[in-house]
C-alpha cells in the first residue's frame, strides 16, 4: 500500500491551504452529519449484505437497472473487486500511466501481469492492440478524467480503444470535475465490454466516507459480484449516499475557469512548466529542485499543502500536483512557487 | 456471499423484538453520534491510507506493539486479509463448524482447499492432526466463544490445538460476551503461530460502524498488511473507536445470568432442544417443523424475530439461534414457540 498519496494534512501541523487533494470541498457537511446524529439506530444493526437500496436510489437516477450498480466502500474497494474477479480471467492489464497508483497495485495483487503504457501514446496503442499477440487478451485501465494530469479524453477516442479491447476499465471517478462530455452509465451497460467506476466521495466532496459504485452490464456484474465481501459498505455510508442523492445542491462543481486562470498564472513562471488539463486540477514540473523540497517548503513556510507527484508511475522527482482552490489562496500559491523557484536563480 | 446472515430486520415490518443478531445492543449511541456529527470536517478528508492512529490506541490499551495490530472494516475484512495472505501459504484450511460461515467463504475465494471438521470433535482433531499427512499445511479457524453455539473453549483446550497446527485463527468477536478466561493479545502476539481477530463492533454494540481489528507477531503481521487496501477503514469509523475506547461503559456487557434463565426455559419446552452455551446467544434444534416456518410465524404473528441457523454448514433445517434480549421480551419469545410447537401437537 502506497503511503504517497495526496491529502496527507494529518502529516503536518499548521497546513492553512490544502491544494495536495483533488477533491473539491467548497461545501460543509454539517446538515449530512446532523442527518445521521438523528438516526443513531443506525449503528445497532447490520448494514445490508450488499447496499441494495442506495443501489436501486443509484440505478434509478442512472436510468439503469440495479443489477448493473454496485456499491462499493469508496472507488478503491471497486478497482480491487474488478481486479480480481473480471480482469483476472484476461492475464495482462496494461494501465495508462501516469494515473492513479491502485490499479496497477490492484492488478499486481490479482496477479495478472501489467503493462505500463504511456498517457499520450493512447490511441497508438489501441491500433497497436489490434496486431494480433500484442495486447491480446488484455484489460485496459484508464481514468477520465485523468489523475493526476487533469487531461480529458473524448468520447471519440475512448470509442477507438473499445474495439481494440476484450475490456476497458473506466473510472470517470472525476467526472464531475469537467464540463467534458463522457460516457454515460446506460451506453456502458449497453456496452458488454465496459466496466465504469464512479466516487460518490468525488461528486460530493466526501473523501472520509468511502462511497463509490461500479456500473457495467449484467453478465460483468454478476461476475464482480461474486468477489463482494459482506457488510463493506456501513449504514452510516448507505444513509449518507441516499441523502446526498436528494441534496444535488452538495454535488462539487468546481469552478473551472478558475482553474485555467491559476494555470496560466503558473505556467507564467519561468521555472514551472503545466500541462494541458481540463480539470480543476494540473500536473506541473519544476525545472529546478525537486517535488519534495518544493513541498516541504510550502508546507514549512507558508502553510500549503501540495502534491509531490514523484511516485506516479512515468513521472520524475520534479512533477508536482495542484487543485485549484480560492482565487487568493491560488495567488498565495503562485508567489510562494516563485519564491521557491527564484532562491534558485539566487544561488 | 450469503443472504441468511442474521439481523435481517430490514426484511420484516413491524418486529418488536429482535432476538436474531447475536450482538447485545443494550446502550444508545446518541452520544457518539453527536460526537461525530460536532466534526463534520471528518468527511472533508481521506482517511488515513491505515488506521494508524487507531492502532496505537488499540496497541496500548492491549499491551502489545502497534505493528502487532492491523484495524480492519468490521471482523469481516480482517476474515479476507487473513485467508488472502497468511492462510493461502497453506493449501488447506480447516474449519470448526457449525460456525459463522464468513471462514469458509473467504478461504474458498482464497483458492484454499477447505476442511469441515464438526465442532463436537475438535479436540480429536487435534490430536489426528499429529498424524503426519492428514492436516499438514493447513490452518485451523475457529470461533471463540462459538457463533452460532455460545460454546467457548478453554486455553487448555486452545493448547493443544496449537501444538498440532502451523497456524491457528481464532476469532474472539464474542469475547465480551462470556465471562470464560480467553487468551490475551499479549500471548496471542507471542506465540507466532496465531491470528486473533477482534471485533469492535461486538465490543460496543455498533454493528452498523463496521470496526474490528486483527492481532499477531509482527511477522504474519507483515504478510497480513501487505493485502490491505488502502482507506478501507472510514473516518467516522476511525473516529468512533477513538471515542468508544474512552468510554468503557458504553462495552458490551451482556446479562449472562438472564442468559442462563431463558436457556431453561426454552429447555422446558417438550419439543425444544438447546445446546450448551456459555455466551449470550444459544443454539436450539425444533422436534417438529422447520427453523423457516418457525421464523415466519414468530415474525408474523409476534413481531418477533429468529435466526434460522439451517444455512449453518453442519446444521439442519431444525436448528435455530436466539440471543437472550431483556427478561419481558425472553419470557414472551417462550411462550410463543410454545404456541408454535403445540399447533404441531393439535394436530
Amino acid at each position: 500500500m502506497i503511503e504517497g498519496h495526496g491529502d496527507d494534512a494529518y502529516r503536518y501541523s499548521q497546513i492553512i491551504s490544502d491544494f495536495s487533494s483533488n477533491i473539491c470541498a467548497h461545501s460543509t457537511h454539517e446538515a449530512l452529519m446532523a442527518h445521521l446524529a438523528e438516526r443513531p439506530a443506525l449503528l445497532d444493526h447490520y448494514p445490508e449484505p450488499e447496499a441494495w437500496s442506495l443501489e436501486r436510489r443509484i440505478a434509478e437516477r442512472l436510468g439503469v437497472d440495479p443489477r448493473n450498480v454496485i456499491v462499493t466502500s469508496g472507488a478503491t474497494e471497486a478497482i480491487y473487486l474488478i481486479a480480481e474477479s473480471v480482469c483476472k480471467r484476461l492475464p495482462k492489464a496494461i494501465v495508462l500511466e501516469p494515473t492513479f497508483s491502485e490499479y496497477t497495485d490492484a492488478c499486481n495483487k490479482a496477479g495478472l501481469i501489467v503493462l505500463q503504457a504511456l498517457f499520450n501514446s493512447r490511441i497508438r496503442l489501441g491500433i497497436q492492440a489490434c496486431k494480433p499477440g500484442f495486447v491480446e487478451n488484455a484489460s485496459l485501465w484508464l481514468c477520465n478524467p485523468n489523475n493526476p494530469t487533469g487531461a480529458v479524453m473524448s468520447r471519440k477516442q475512448i470509442g477507438e480503444l473499445l474495439k481494440a479491447y476484450k475490456l476497458v476499465v473506466i473510472d470517470q471517478s472525476y467526472e464531475k470535475y469537467t464540463s467534458v462530455s463522457l460516457m454515460t452509465a446506460k451506453t456502458a451497460v449497453r456496452l458488454g465490454n465496459v466496466v465504469q467506476i464512479h466516487s460518490m466521495t468525488k461528486d460530493y466532496g466526501v473523501p472520509g466516507l468511502r462511497l463509490g459504485y461500479i456500473v457495467t452490464s449484467l453478465r460483468l456484474a454478476r461476475q464482480i459480484r461474486s468477489r463482494l465481501r459482506p457488510w463493506s459498505v456501513s449504514s452510516l455510508a448507505i444513509e449518507a449516499g441516499k441523502y446526498l442523492l436528494e441534496h444535488d445542491e452538495l454535488e462539487c462543481r468546481p469552478d473551472l475557469s478558475e482553474a485555467q486562470r491559476l494555470r496560466q498564472n503558473l505556467t507564467a513562471i519561468d521555472g514551472v512548466q503545466v500541462m494541458p488539463s481540463q480539470t480543476n486540477f494540473m500536473l506541473c514540473k519544476l525545472a529546478v529542485g525537486t517535488a519534495a523540497a518544493l513541498k516541504d517548503y510550502l508546507a514549512r513556510k507558508h502553510g500549503i499543502l501540495i502534491r509531490d507527484a514523484s511516485n506516479f508511475r512515468g513521472l520524475t522527482s520534479r512533477h508536482f500536483r495542484i487543485a485549484a482552490q480560492t482565487p487568493a489562496e491560488n495567488d498565495a500559491l503562485v508567489s510562494a512557487i516563485k519564491e521557491f523557484v527564484n532562491s534558485f536563480q539566487m544561488k
